[in-house]
């Protein structure tokens, strides 16, 4: 292994005390009616909260984490919209106290305050600036699916995206792809996360999409390994071989994979494996949300889930550069303003 | 490899010439006012049609295509509910030609008339048993999404599937897992297919599900190797995991993973492998929708892609039995009425 | 009768092999999502159907028809946008690829591809002048319940339909007025077309409609001799009579009629006649639709129902010059860009 | 022409002080909300207005007209049902104080509570029979289309319809179809009234509809001529007989249509005679409507457009018989509890 | 009691014949179909109307009434457009002629033709202005639910109301909040009175409301005595001091009520004293409604409750000023175009 | 005043520490994909809470408050019903937690897991019960809108309620009618509050409804000083003795109005004391929801508004029995399983 390396984990949430939630709670019962208010987080609570999670960190041996909302949490679909403003900006406000304290461990990604049912994306690009220019964030987080699991928001291949990717590109931010609860009584909000990050790369990539010819400079990270598409790459790449018959110019789809980034948030050897395989390290990026959705032990084996760096490095097959890719390399490619 | 081996492929759809698409056409427009109908498919035309089936079938070595309706095709959500049935019966009846044709290449799985706002499955029932009875038919297809992109048909485990789950198990048909047609403008029809696959396997194995005990004997096979499910295993191991903890008496989710039959409609070794590896060969079988989804050739390799067999066979770790188990055995196991 | 006289039926539609629905139940099942695509219908086919067709023309005497899509195909009222433009664009190019290879023999009225929900008309003008510029049509087909059954689209006389109206008049095209499918239950989309073109009769003529004011070029040709408005003329007479009590200037019904014009597809000689005598023979012109929906043999008197050339004929009362209206004269009124 | 022949004028409507239609504009505003409440229509000013209706009867030489309520009055589609209910039985109550008044000149038709949105039509069978057994009435209103332009009720072949069917025969009542107001913007009531008895028309006729056969004593009159069938009758036939291709024991259309009775509200002396033509004059009955749509004058003859029966004896090729068909008999073989 | 003091009942209705509302009723039935015609109310039916209006001035003392629209007959919900405005204007018509017949016992406020879905109301600024230049009146009244019952149409703090405002200044007439019906079953328009009186304090009052800032002139009167708003004054005023501690230049609740007018129509001693003191007599207007939700006699005291002056003269603790500040003071202040 | 009185706060509801309410906001993001799940309120945190609500107790002399979950929290009307009965129960299980632990100064009222949609009531009985019999709960509160704003739920006289009605007169509990949140924008929760409990007030004792008769031993508290009704019950009276003269039977309105029991959570003396003189103080019973919705400080008065102990008993024209009454007596007939 390479000296030296550090291992950044860009796929992590808030860690927060019960207050913040409640005052969610609170938001969501009085409909705004009380005004933005006070989430009534203390110092004192919101570091022993922060402690708990430097402790996880340390346990694994964690450098630094970019930390995001907790998607799941984020109601983009409720209404009135003043309610999602208010929330959203106090989960960054919270994530930018933890960074402030802990600068050297942390860095932020800040969540957007999708409104279903809004003309175009322009409504969250005030709070995208606030946050790189007053908080010093490094990243955002997209929720392709404001609607939390209804059909209302175009595809990220629409321009109802643009002015959002215009901000995007003018602030240097990168976007991680994570959706957030989901309504539909058919899918979790777990199971929602990766059908629509697979949504979100196969419109994005598709023929008709122009995103990355109108904005060359865009970056797009897509968590939880891309969603199912590098499993099924190969429905994917023959849909792409046949478009090419009739239009040459096109490229094939594994160029096209190529164009966006991933997390590494996987659990299991065998999967981060066919990621690396077939999207190249130079796109992939670790990631556990620990704690999060992989945090649970294995009680045949006694190993927690999440603690997927040794993982990484037992895979046979990859360099050590890729290694270096995977835990250090990639964010900073993806990440201009990350400073480490 | 096992002498005498057959290659029996259990995922193919009708092979049939325009007129038939036209009659469709035809009930789209007239929503069913002329009647039935007749879709006017000749003994001729379709024997033109089926001789480039069994063509393509030699070339590839392939001995017998379980063939069912072109599930894109279905139109479950149309209205009236009278062109559904219509549909589907033509589509049941063009298959049960083929297979009288030629009952030592064909066997038939019947598509089935899902009306998206029934109050349950019972209207699916009568047709099921046409096709075993009648036409000698050996498994059904589902569409868990009626609605073809809605969101009203309940969830695989809700009680709305338990009078065809009766019927399945009566009548010893399996199930292949295979929506259709998707009206969503986020995602298309293909991508459909691995979203609601995704979803049936976990709300089939989620805690609450009592399906498998109440229907022990009821055989579910998952199209498209399973969705997403093999690849992201890690956050459902981790989510089943922390279940556990508070029911000791629940199964993990590997073990779940293995009440369900997948096909390996896959066309990348890479993730054969991963679905092999995760679920076991005697859950798979081989499969190919051959000509399909995966029926394009490789510019670089000039290898087309839905040509699995040798790539599977190329799986070093696969052993003589779980190379049978893929191609013959499994399918034996999960469709009794299999005459092979 | 005079001498010379031609026999133009203004009212055909597309007779195509069924390759061109097979694409078209492709289109719906895949809404799209592999591109516009190729209909597949190679120029032997079409004029192996083309051929069926001129044989018909050439058994009942016509020496002309004047081709438009089949219009209960098309689709207006399905999603997305991109799937009616395709269509529809296929089914003029095939009209193109006719008129061109017979242009003594057929001219060409485009469908228009009328999106559902669009806050006006002028999405249907680029097709228009493609139509009219580039393959020589003479004329438009206007579906005035895009929806197809639903309640959304205005109605005529409605400022919604300025843009096309200025292009019909600019580019010197009359629209003949034909509903497509219904999606209603209790209406049939034959039974549509009668009532949609009643409405437009009504819409287009009430005291408020300002049409034909604000537009005194204008040519619209309804359908099915007017739907049911001859018919019932006394009570629309009545209505005006009572409004002419207050408004002196109104002018009556029986002179709004022949603003209009109105082709002469009905199968039996009674209505004929009672159409010719309240319009007019210079506001009406021949047409069959045939075949379609009057192609049927009565079983008792072996007579073909749209052979109606002999029928009209045989009307006592109308004079040479009513008949020449009816065959060729009112359709060169109507038409200024046919050359016959 | 033969001696003693009555004049009946079956289609005829209440002829009300204004008292009434303020009462139903209070309940409309009130949503029931003061109950039941009184229409406060004096006995005085009902016959007042009375008279004037025997004044038109007497300067038309009408012996006797069958009086229903005002047909777009009827509000079907208001909620709450409740004031759907107080408003219909208002109506009756009125017409039935007319005809206790003057029983040798009028005799009393039902209108029946339909309510948008039921299971079935049970909900109006009480109403039947007290109009029957109480008040004497001899027929009943159906409106085809309760929701007022809603697409929700089914087509009268339907089994909604069977519970009102079954209370028809049982107490020997006819009834006649005529729809009442209408929310599509697209189509006044006016032309509301003619769609809706084209498709009563058509639904129960078709192959599919089993309504005679389970009710072979069913009577329905269609309002106004038939709507636009009898006009159209060409694209019906012809569709008849394709269906009679594939089954030999279906009736041709001209048999189906003598199913049904008409009644002749057309103002022009070319419709009716059409009418009479296609259908025969045993199953058509006059009617005026008078006061009422035709109720006009054309400026040019000074005629009213209503005061047909010297129109109906002005058409050359009706014998006596049909012309004491239509002013008398076939009034007496639909409705068998008449009086006369 | 003060000398020569006048008792101006600054909330009453039309008082019209039937004829009035039977309009109404053939418009709801016509859709406007037969467009605007003629009320049919005579010159001497509504001068019989307003002498029985006037003799009930005279018995209980009144010098002068306001004469707005009948509330609950407006229908504001209805469609089309057209409708909701004819029905508005002859409203307001016959208004105008009872004032002008009448002026020293008029004045006139008018109805706006609220429609409910437009995006502004700047489409009532137009009858607005007929109504003040063209027919003298002095205020007009507001229905802040148009869609009465619906949840459609904004609060009054939302800038959808801004071009009445305006027009309401430029004009200088001042808005009696009034709702019309209600379609919601749990609600009878009368308490849906009291709840969107209620709402309309609320919001115009609350901290995020602009209103009042940026039109400092605006006059605003709730009806019935502010909804529930000052019996339940408690709560509101909680929580206004609690949202002061986080904004100390916030007005408590009491300041904020003296913000609007209200009058005092309410029909008990204890009501119209807990009123006046809460908000004050320069903030209360006499007004009764009369005839109207009051008239009614109670049995046991044989009192009619709308006869509500001497009530107020009983109230002790109201000085001389506080009584005319009620039945003429308040009314001059807030009417500046009254003239008496 | 009479010796020994206690003073029992009725009206009061759940006093707990955030991690309640994080574990609903946990709840409404996962849809409850992870199980009911523990709210992790530990018992010491618990008491904690409870603790400083007995501090406030003690503090202005409350004996004893009956707790029930604080309403604007019960979410009802979110999806799957699952989340809304996890979260009902675990509210009444902090209650009968705090009950248990302090069972001399609390007694219990459970929320009800109401589920909008559903046919009928019968869905919260098991609760009821559960809550009475194994928690030792004395009442129970009944949402009336579960759908929080919409307007789906019949009202509280319709027979929708009679299943829960039945369970509680059999278990012997009264029900506190208090709604939940509001998803309508143009109300606040606090709004909806009053705007409801007066639909239930009307609803209930409106001359339609057959509830106490169906129910004679039903006892229903409405919330608030019951909404508008007792401020604005002029106009009720009036509406009632218009509907007496046609229906002598019919019990006047104030008679009505003590059918029912209304708590004084009113924050001020004058709307107190108008409750108690118009329904009598043996309807009324002391509550505070302190800490709620009256909890503030009045800048200039420095009283708290909640605190409304003393101002009852400033009212000076209340007896001794009256004020006995409103402090204990109502509540120990109210609440036959009271145990003090």
């Amino acid at each position: 292994m390479l000296d030296g390396q550090k291992i950044l984990d860009m796929h992590a949430h808030t860690y927060a005390p019960p207050e913040l939630y409640a005052y969610k709670s609170g938001l969501l019962s009085s409909r705004g009616y009380h005004g933005k208010g006070n989430p009534g987080v203390s110092d004192e609570r919101l570091e022993e909260a922060t402690q708990r999670g430097l402790k996880i960190m340390d346990s694994v041996g964690t450098d630094m984490q970019f930390l995001s909302p907790r998607p799941f949490q984020l109601m983009h679909s409720e209404k009135p919209a003043s309610i999602v403003h208010y929330w959203n900006e106090v989960n960054n406000d919270i994530i930018g106290r933890v960074v402030k304290a802990h600068p050297d461990r942390y860095a932020g990604i800040c969540g957007l305050p999708h409104v279903s049912g809004e003309k175009d994306s322009a409504h969250v690009v005030a709070e995208l600036e606030r946050c790189v220019k007053e908080l010093g964030f490094i990243g955002v987080m997209i929720n392709p699916d404001p609607g939390e699991g209804d059909e209302y928001t175009p595809a990220l291949d629409d321009e109802y995206w643009y002015p959002l990717y215009e901000a995007m590109v003018k602030n240097k931010v990168p976007a991680l792809i994570h959706s957030a609860a989901c309504k539909d009584m058919r899918e979790s909000y777990s199971a929602h996360f990766i059908t629509t990050e697979s949504q979100v790369v196969l419109n994005l990539l598709k023929p008709e999409s122009k995103v990355f010819k109108d904005f060359p400079d865009l970056r797009i990270i897509v968590a939880h390994g891309g969603g199912s598409v590098p499993y099924q790459i190969g429905r994917w790449r023959a849909a792409r071989f046949n478009r090419m018959k009739g239009d040459p110019n096109l490229e094939n789809f594994d160029t096209s994979l190529k164009r966006l980034f991933y997390d590494a948030v996987l659990y299991n050897k065998e999967s981060l494996s066919l990621l690396f395989e077939l999207v190249g390290t130079d796109r992939c990026m670790f990631g556990t949300e620990n704690p999060g959705s992989g945090t649970a032990t294995d009680p045949d084996t006694g190993l927690q889930l999440d603690d997927t760096a040794p993982v990484i490095k037992s895979i046979e097959w990859l360099s050590d550069q890729d290694i270096k890719n995977v835990f250090e390399d990639t964010q900073k490619r993806a990440f201009p303003l990350l400073k480490v």
